[in-house]
């Protein structure tokens, strides 16, 4: 039964330059809307976070139209169709897409992507489209992995550093782990097959890379930016490439502010080393996605790559799930089930 | 008649942190060393003068042989073969080299190459070899200018700055140059067919860039770093390419010195760009010299670029020619001229 009305949460305040806190958002009652023609009634039953969300508020220029105050907060998330009135989807077919934080969006067809047969809901927002296209494209085209490379990853028991870690493995890389805490540290060679894992929290992130990369860095592949950044630059080998995937250090703090951790001073060791630094943004590889999902589902299916998302539970708990990104709290990809 | 005695400038102290200074250097007599097999006695007529040699007297690990305190200072030169007992090299002859800072260096003929025909040894040591050939090499392979390509350049009134800028407009691109200072700047557009030049001294870098560039920057060749390096990060095109030459904002300090100017804190905008930022480390680039060299004479001699060096006069002059680099007087490519 679809019930008549849904809850929602909307936009309260732009989080400019500071943490996200609660009053960012407002949880509001908001009508069910029948399907109209082209359009898919969805019961949303996982959402996705991604710390990209964070600057969709903040209506930074970069990767999307701005977020209204008091519009819906966008975001990824899977569930089952409940009414269609596109040709594509048919009632019970699981989908995923921008559904934004509601219980029952009505969305263009367009716009949804069916759920490829065998795989969980939960396990295809970890390891496919926004997370997997990332960790896939920006490490197989940008970092351009041989096998041999010695691989760092930073923010490495995040969603995308995790799958990028379990991506470099199958590529031939030896694989090390940058991450907050020792749980997080064990997880990534215990259950993910990284060769070594970096504590930065009570670890010297320089001296033990020292250790674990004699002969240098090959790949590093940046979450973080901030002094991790700086460090690794101090130990890139001949050649080396360092792909600028995200900055969660830096997310909170205003470009301008004093707060803003520094750029790396280290930056000119690529001069020494010739290495290259370039950042990935996933609308430039549109023309790689084909590739990326028809790799990523393969691997899923083959059990060679693994989904270990960190699960909430509630659909009240979703600024709360989106606010752990910001405080390294998740281990994998953050998601939140809905209990309907 | 070769003199028997000859003046050399030995390395007193390392300029470890901290800018050069006149003890640093010493002025010492010798005896001139008759030409055994397979070397060459040379008369040094031009010595030419590089910011990697602060780097080579720090003995940073970098580049080359360490230098030894006590030992004569390291720098390429020109002049002519004054006797030989080597089979390529007859007596009259131009060469350069790795002369040193001597009078009359003995040297193994192997490391003398020499000038080509209907060039002035001025115009080879500022156009061709070390600086021709980083300024070819950094622009076109790491570079990589396509017409139409928008060109910035900082240290553009320097030695590989201003060839940079000749070589862009050969390549087809829209050329800018930053400099300090109103007559640097006017040399850029008047005398070296810049399309337009930014005085870091007395203007805003990022205003005037947003004026210039209105489609951001294609290719920025930094020799400079620092706060130039930052302001010119913030308008970079989608796929542009950094190229990081050199840092001669950074040389006087110790990497660990907190006044070493901070790393670039818009590095994080080739995310936004997916820019590439590369280093130029000349040895890496060995198998492309013969086309960098033939290309350059070529241009040279159908007077497609200019040799415009800045020519000190006076053996004594040696220590003052190098700081001037550091100092920012240098326009275009520091000689001395000794007079014999």
């Amino acid at each position: 039964m679809t019930p008549s009305a849904q809850r929602q949460w909307v936009v309260a305040e732009r989080p400019v330059g500071r943490p996200l806190k609660d009053s960012d958002f407002q949880l509001a009652d908001a009508p069910v809307i029948a399907p109209r023609d082209g359009e898919v009634l969805v019961q949303t039953q996982v959402l996705s976070f991604d710390p990209a969300q964070k600057s969709w508020m903040e209506n930074a220029a970069n990767y999307r139209a701005p977020v209204q105050i008091g519009g819906v907060m966008p975001g990824s998330g899977g569930g089952v169709v409940v009414a269609s009135a596109h040709p594509d989807f048919a009632a019970g077919e699981r989908v995923v897409g921008d559904l934004g934080w509601r219980e029952y969006p009505t969305i263009a067809g367009g716009h949804l992507q069916r759920v490829p047969s065998g795989i969980a809901v939960e396990a295809a927002l970890s390891v496919l489209w926004g997370t997997g296209r990332t960790a896939y494209l920006a490490l197989m085209k940008v970092g351009k992995p041989v096998a041999g490379d010695t691989l760092v990853i930073s923010g490495a028991a995040g969603a995308t550093g995790s799958l990028v870690g379990q991506i470099g493995k199958l590529a031939g890389c030896r694989v090390i782990g940058i991450a907050g805490g020792p749980e997080k540290c064990a997880w990534l060679t215990d259950e993910l097959g990284f060769d070594a894992a970096i504590d930065y929290r009570s670890e010297k992130v320089r001296a033990r890379l020292r250790e674990l990369c004699p002969g240098g860095v090959d790949i590093f592949f940046d979450n973080v930016g901030g002094e991790i950044l700086n460090d690794v630059l101090a130990r890139l080998a001949v050649g080396s490439r360092v792909v600028i995937c995200g900055g969660i250090s830096r997310y909170n703090f205003d470009p301008r502010s004093p707060e803003m951790p520094e750029g790396p001073r280290n930056y000119f060791n690529v001069v020494f080393t010739g290495a290259t630094i370039q950042g990935f943004l996933m609308p430039h590889y549109e023309r790689d996605f084909p590739e990326a999902d028809s790799r990523l589902v393969g691997w899923l299916r083959e059990g060679r790559i693994k989904a270990r998302p960190d699960v909430l539970q509630g659909f009240e708990s979703a600024p709360v799930a989106l606010r752990r990104l910001f405080e390294g709290k998740n281990r994998g990809k953050q998601l939140l089930q809905l209990d309907h």
